[in-house]
C-alpha cells in the first residue's frame, strides 16, 4: 500500500476528539528500547546497522497490534513522504533524514509507531487524541510487553534499559503532552505557568521545539527524568501538571471572556477575517491565526465550524501536506498562495457570532 | 439651524463622485485676504479683532453664494462641532482653536467657505469633489470678485494681495489636490514622485500634513509660490502635474494586475477581512485598511460595494464623525470598539470577488 492512500484512510480513524480536547490536542508516551549485544545505532558499522533493522523490522509489523498497518524501510520513502510523517508527529526530523539501514512501522489507525535505528534500536510511541496520557501508557506499554518476549531488550539492573543517549536511561520513557494555550498567552500568563512547570523536572517547548517560539500558542510538556523513578510514577506526575494547566488555561479564557471579551473578539474576529480573505498565507502565520480561530470555536464564537474543520487546517496547510493536497511540489511561494487558496475555501462561508454592541 | 443639521443635509449635496475620483478626492482652491487698514488678527487687540469679524462676517455671508447656507462665529460652536468642520476639510485647526472675534460662513453645499480671522482676515476656499481644480479655481474667483466690491481688500501695487503671512504674499492662492495613490505606495514608487513634484515646486504632504506620514495612501500636492506668477499659471502648472501623477497612479495599479495579482488581492482582501471582522479598530488603521478596500472597489475587486460607501466610512471613522454617529462623547478606547461596530456593520455582508485559482 502507498504511504498517502494509508495516510488517508488512517486519518479518518484517527481524527476524532478526545477528551479535554479545548486545552489537550493529543497525549504521547515513547519507549527507547535496544537490542542486547549490538552496538547502538549511531555507533554500529553500516552493516551491523543493516542487519539490526532487517531483524527487529519485520518483528515489530508482525506484532498483532501491528495488523493492518504500514511498514517500510526509510529509504524507500520519498522526501515529500517524510515529511508528511514528521508533521503528523509519527517520525522524528532526524528519521526523516535517515536512509537505508532504518524504518518505520505504523499501527492501522496511527496511533502507535515504531522507529527502527533512530537515535535506538527501537522508539516506539502511543499517540492520540485528547488528554489521554494514561490510555496512551497502557497501550505502548502492552506493546512493549508482547515485543519484549521477541526481542532480547538491553537492560541493566541497576540503570534499566540501557539507550544511547544517558537522558533515556532508565525507563527509556518520554511522556508528553501537546497543550493549545491561547488563553495563557493572551493573558501574559504562559510565562509564569512555563517557569512553574519547569520547576517541577518538566520540559516546555513550542511545537515542533523550534526554540522557545510556540507557533499556533501550542506548547508539548513533556518529563525530563527517566532514571530513578518508575513509569507509573512518572505518567502520574505529568497527568497532575497536565490537569493543572488544563485548569489554568480555563480560567484564562473565562477570564478573558468577562473582563476582556471585546479584546477576545477582536483578536479571533481579526484571526478569522484574514484567514478567510489572504490571498498569501505563509505556514507560521497559519498557525498563529488558526489558533486563535480554534479558541473562538471552543468558546462558541462561530456558528457553524466545527473544531474539526480547525484541526483538519492545522494539518493540512503545513508544507508536506499542502503538496499532497495540489498533488504536486510546490516553491515556498507557491505554498503561501495555494495555502492562502484552500483556507479561504474552507472558511469564507463560515459565519462568525457578533459580539453583542 | 444647528451645525449638525446643516452638515448632514449639505453632506447629501455635496457627496457624489468627480471626475478622476479613482484618484483625485477632493479638489481646492483658497485665497487669503485682508481688510485694508485693519491689523492682521494676530497683530490686532482683542477689540479690533471684535470689530472686523463683526463687519466682515455680515458682508460674507449676505453674498448671493452663501443663500441658505451657515454662519456662526467660533465662541458659539461645541469643541466637537468645530473637529467635525476639520475632519471634514471645512476649517483649519488653527480655526477650531478660535473663540469670539472669529466666524466662520459656509454655503449650502459646503463648496465654499470662509474662515473669518484666522490667520488673515479672511481665508476662502472652494472645495470640490474629484479632479475639479479650475472648476475651484472659478467658483472661488467669481465669490472673491464679488466680495471684492464690498470690502476694501489690503493691496499693493508690486506686492499684490497683503497677507500676515509673506508665504501667501502675491496672489494669496493655495491650489491643493487631495491624492489617493495606493498603487504608487504599494510598487513603492511614491518617494520618487513626491520628489519629481517637490522639484517641480510644489508642495507634497500626507493626509492632515502630520509629518510625511501618509495616512490612507492620501496625499495633498500644493503649490508653493504665491508671487511672481499669475492665478492662472498657478492654477495650470498644478493642473498639469495632477494629471500626471494620476496617469503613473493609473499605471502603477494596471502593473499591480498584471505583474503582481496575488499580492494586490492579498493586501485588498486582508483589508477587508479585517476591518469586515475586527472589534477594536484605530482611526489611523481604519484609514489604511479602508484606502486599500477603495483601490479594490476601483478595481473591481468587490461585486457590491459602491466607493461612496468607503468614502463615507472614511469620513464618519474620524473621531468627531463617530461621536456625532454615536451620539455621545467617547473616549479613545470606546471610539475604537464603536469605529470597528461601524465597520463590521457597513462591510461584513459584502461580497469580494475570490482570485482566479
Amino acid at each position: 500500500m502507498e504511504l498517502l492512500n494509508f495516510l488517508t484512510s488512517s486519518a479518518e480513524l484517527s481524527s476524532g476528539s478526545g477528551p479535554e480536547d479545548h486545552v489537550v490536542l493529543s497525549s504521547r508516551v515513547r519507549l527507547a528500547r535496544n537490542v542486547n549485544g549490538v552496538p547502538f545505532p549511531g555507533r554500529a558499522k553500516k552493516k551491523v546497522r543493516q542487519e539490526a533493522c532487517d531483524t527487529i523490522k519485520p518483528l515489530v509489523s508482525a506484532a498483532s497490534a501491528m495488523r493492518g498497518g504500514f511498514t517500510a524501510g526509510m529509504e524507500d520513502l520519498k522526501a515529500l513522504d517524510k515529511q508528511l510523517l514528521v508533521e503528523r508527529h509519527l517520525i522524528s526530523r532526524e528519521h526523516a533524514a535517515k536512509g537505508g539501514g532504518s524504518a518505520l512501522v505504523l499501527n492501522k489507525d496511527e496511533t502507535l509507531s515504531v522507529m527502527v535505528n533512530e537515535e535506538d534500536h527501537l522508539r516506539m510511541q502511543a499517540l492520540m487524541p485528547g488528554m489521554q496520557i494514561k490510555q496512551a501508557w497502557q497501550k505502548i506499554d502492552r506493546f512493549d510487553t508482547s515485543l519484549e518476549k521477541k526481542i532480547d531488550y538491553g537492560y541493566d539492573a541497576s540503570y534499566g534499559y540501557l539507550t544511547a543517549c544517558p537522558t533515556n536511561l532508565g525507563t527509556g520513557i518520554r511522556v508528553s503532552a501537546m497543550l493549545h494555550l491561547p488563553g495563557l498567552v493572551l493573558a501574559d500568563q504562559v510565562n509564569q505557568i512555563v517557569q512553574a512547570v519547569t520547576k517541577l523536572g518538566h520540559a516546555v517547548r513550542g511545537l515542533y521545539g523550534e526554540g522557545t517560539e510556540a507557533l499556533g500558542h501550542i506548547f508539548q510538556v513533556s518529563n525530563q527524568m527517566t532514571l530513578g523513578e518508575s513509569e507509573g510514577e512518572i505518567i502520574e506526575r505529568i497527568h497532575k501538571v497536565v490537569l493543572q494547566i488544563i485548569e489554568h488555561e480555563t480560567n484564562a479564557r473565562a477570564n478573558l471572556q468577562q473582563a476582556k471579551s471585546k479584546e477576545l473578539y477582536n483578536h479571533v474576529g481579526r484571526a478569522y477575517g484574514v484567514l478567510a480573505n489572504a490571498h498569501i498565507v505563509s505556514s507560521k502565520e497559519s498557525m498563529n491565526q488558526l489558533s486563535l480561530i480554534r479558541l473562538g470555536v471552543k468558546l462558541g464564537m462561530f456558528e457553524d465550524l466545527e473544531v474539526a474543520v480547525v484541526d483538519e487546517l492545522f494539518l493540512v496547510t503545513q508544507p508536506a501536506h499542502l503538496q499532497q493536497f495540489v498533488g504536486g511540489k510546490l516553491s515556498g511561494e507557491e505554498r503561501d498562495v495555494h495555502r492562502a487558496n484552500l483556507l479561504r475555501d474552507r472558511l469564507s462561508g463560515v459565519k462568525s457570532v457578533q459580539f453583542p454592541k
